[in-house]
């Protein structure tokens, strides 16, 4: 684990009310920008927040439990998808550079060897293999304690070196077929809501496929409980998985002790975020939730850490897209801050004025 | 009237939604941004769409009714705003600059002289004014047939000048203190929804604020009726202008007449759309609809036009400000649509061959 995690204080938010509301503009008319300026200039501590070397950070790996049919797609697709990664060809490589964000391909599990020497030309490639997959929570854990916190860790030295490079504002983004899957148990076990609510279609699963996922996913749970597992975010993150939701989720508080702001992409981040904010819940007011995903379990999530996402656009494909077209409006809502013209600087009648 | 207007022809269709089906993402997984591509594709008739100088052209003007109490801010906020704009320090500065785009700002009728020689620093300075300020409507018609008439040309003169620069996306704002009741008027006519249903808080009126607005609008309302005035568009827009409405309903149209994607900001740019809309309803296939107001009335214009708005983020500022913020999510759908690897390019297997 880092270093202790503390929630921004909150002694400057009189004063950046105050900034944003003398700004040009009808009291709260901008109105989910101002929240969220608001949380960036707490996060940094200042009136004048700045955001610097954006990037966007992707965790690939593998599900033991991929095998038995939770996904519409073949397992192979999880490394196929991370060659078109670093080959500069899939949504979230289109979009990091449309929107001006750099990029980071992890390899936190993935059942496929990758070669050395891989990444460049825009896109940095970060060994950290756990192992080649996650064992299938159908027979047992996903992995052991000892790789989940070797992921924790693993991902806690992925932020560690963006800091080194100046980054402070990170976007998390997946790759795994069935991580779905692993998603739909963690976002049950930590929230509660019933299991069957927080399983969706993944890629496309038809709703046989969608069927079948649920009975496995009920069987997974099952077993774990005969085991006597139980609810606590460790435990449920070793249970099901998968490295790259391990790693995220150590990343995620990593960044947080660093005081950057952490993008949380949709279903998959988010339960990683959820998982974190469980083990440290300070981490809740460094996250900006980006996207609001088409999977159902996704507003079981956002309904527990009380979150409303920026965009809602019916994405559904992970890889940090929603993080990658949300950065605009977090990059629009430090600009506002630091760049609006005030009433009075711009000679402008406020309404109390009139 | 600007040339006769065609909606895009859809031949293209099957061929666009095919690149977009075999783009390294599950089916439909971008969800709005696959529409949009679609019909950006459709717009510019081709596979390989490009959005080149894209532009916000944010119109002004002052409204008559304004001194009669419609708004919470007095009327010279409106040459007020237009200096903030002139001097860079308005939200929709901000937010141009922050994603990239041109800025002109067009006196489309604003009761003030601005002098000569304006613009430059990043910002176009175009004086169009048809008149410093409409009529009160409470006591006539806005503005003359001839005055209606001007001000559809003027702004399609515009986007004559934006298209000879090489702009082929334009974002439409406005600032004119008193104009959410100008467009509450129109959204009434041109909708049929109940007038109560289209009038809100505009920039803050409190309780006694709004309900003053409502009455005075019904006067407004009963008054044009009593003339013998219909709900005719162009009878519309002479009724209760004001003169940027009616600029920005003659430059969509102009817009569209070149094959321009047009950017629809709010309610007060959606009535303009709306009216421009009714006179030539293919028109309703170059627009997209950037972001959902609070303002009640935005919602009846939705739904007469069947539009679902990109980002929702309870702004209810104006000047073009939606149209900016949610230009980069235009800009990636084109990008994915043009830049993405194929399933066939890439070497991943698609969900058929599982």
């Amino acid at each position: 684990m880092p270093a202790p995690l503390h929630a921004p204080d909150r002694t400057l938010v009189p004063a950046l009310r105050a900034k944003i509301d003398r700004k040009t503009k009808p009291l709260g008319a901008l109105g989910q920008l101002e929240e969220l300026a608001l949380q960036i200039g707490l996060i940094q501590q200042t009136l004048s927040p700045a955001l610097n070397a954006p990037h966007v950070a992707v965790f690939a790996g593998d599900h033991g439990a991929a095998k038995a049919g939770v996904s519409a797609y073949p397992q192979d697709v999880t490394w196929q998808m991370v060659e078109n990664f670093l080959a500069g060809g899939a949504a979230i490589n289109v979009f990091a550079r449309s929107n001006g964000l750099g990029l980071t391909v992890v390899d936190a599990g993935v059942a496929h060897d990758f070669g050395t020497g891989r990444g460049g030309d825009g896109v940095d490639f970060v060994s950290a293999k756990i192992a080649p997959g996650t064992a299938n929570y159908l027979e047992g854990p996903a992995m052991t304690p000892a790789q989940r916190d070797e992921a924790l860790a693993a991902g806690a030295a992925v932020i560690a070196d963006l800091a080194a490079r100046g980054c402070n504002v990170v976007g998390f983004g997946e790759m795994g077929i069935g991580n779905t899957a692993s998603a739909s148990l963690i976002t049950h076990c930590l929230t509660g809501t019933p299991l069957a609510e927080c399983i969706g279609r993944g890629t496309g699963l038809d709703d046989a496929g969608l069927a079948r996922k649920q009975a496995l996913l009920a069987t997974a749970l099952e077993r774990h409980r005969l085991a006597g597992g139980g609810d606590a975010p460790l435990e449920v993150l070793a249970a099901f998985g998968g490295f790259e939701i391990v790693q995220m989720a150590g990343a995620m508080l990593a960044a947080a002790v660093r005081r950057m702001v952490v993008l949380v992409d949709g279903f998959i981040v988010g339960s990683a975020a959820l998982a974190a904010i469980r083990l440290e819940p300070a981490l809740r007011d460094y996250c900006v939730f980006c996207h609001c995903s088409a999977e159902p379990g996704h507003a079981a999530q956002l309904a527990a850490l009380n979150a409303r996402p920026l965009i809602d656009l019916g994405l559904r494909l992970g890889e940090g897209t929603g993080a990658a077209l949300a950065w605009p409006m977090v990059k629009a809502a430090v600009a506002f801050l630091n760049d609006m013209a005030s009433f009075e600087s711009a000679g402008v009648s406020d309404q109390d004025t009139e």
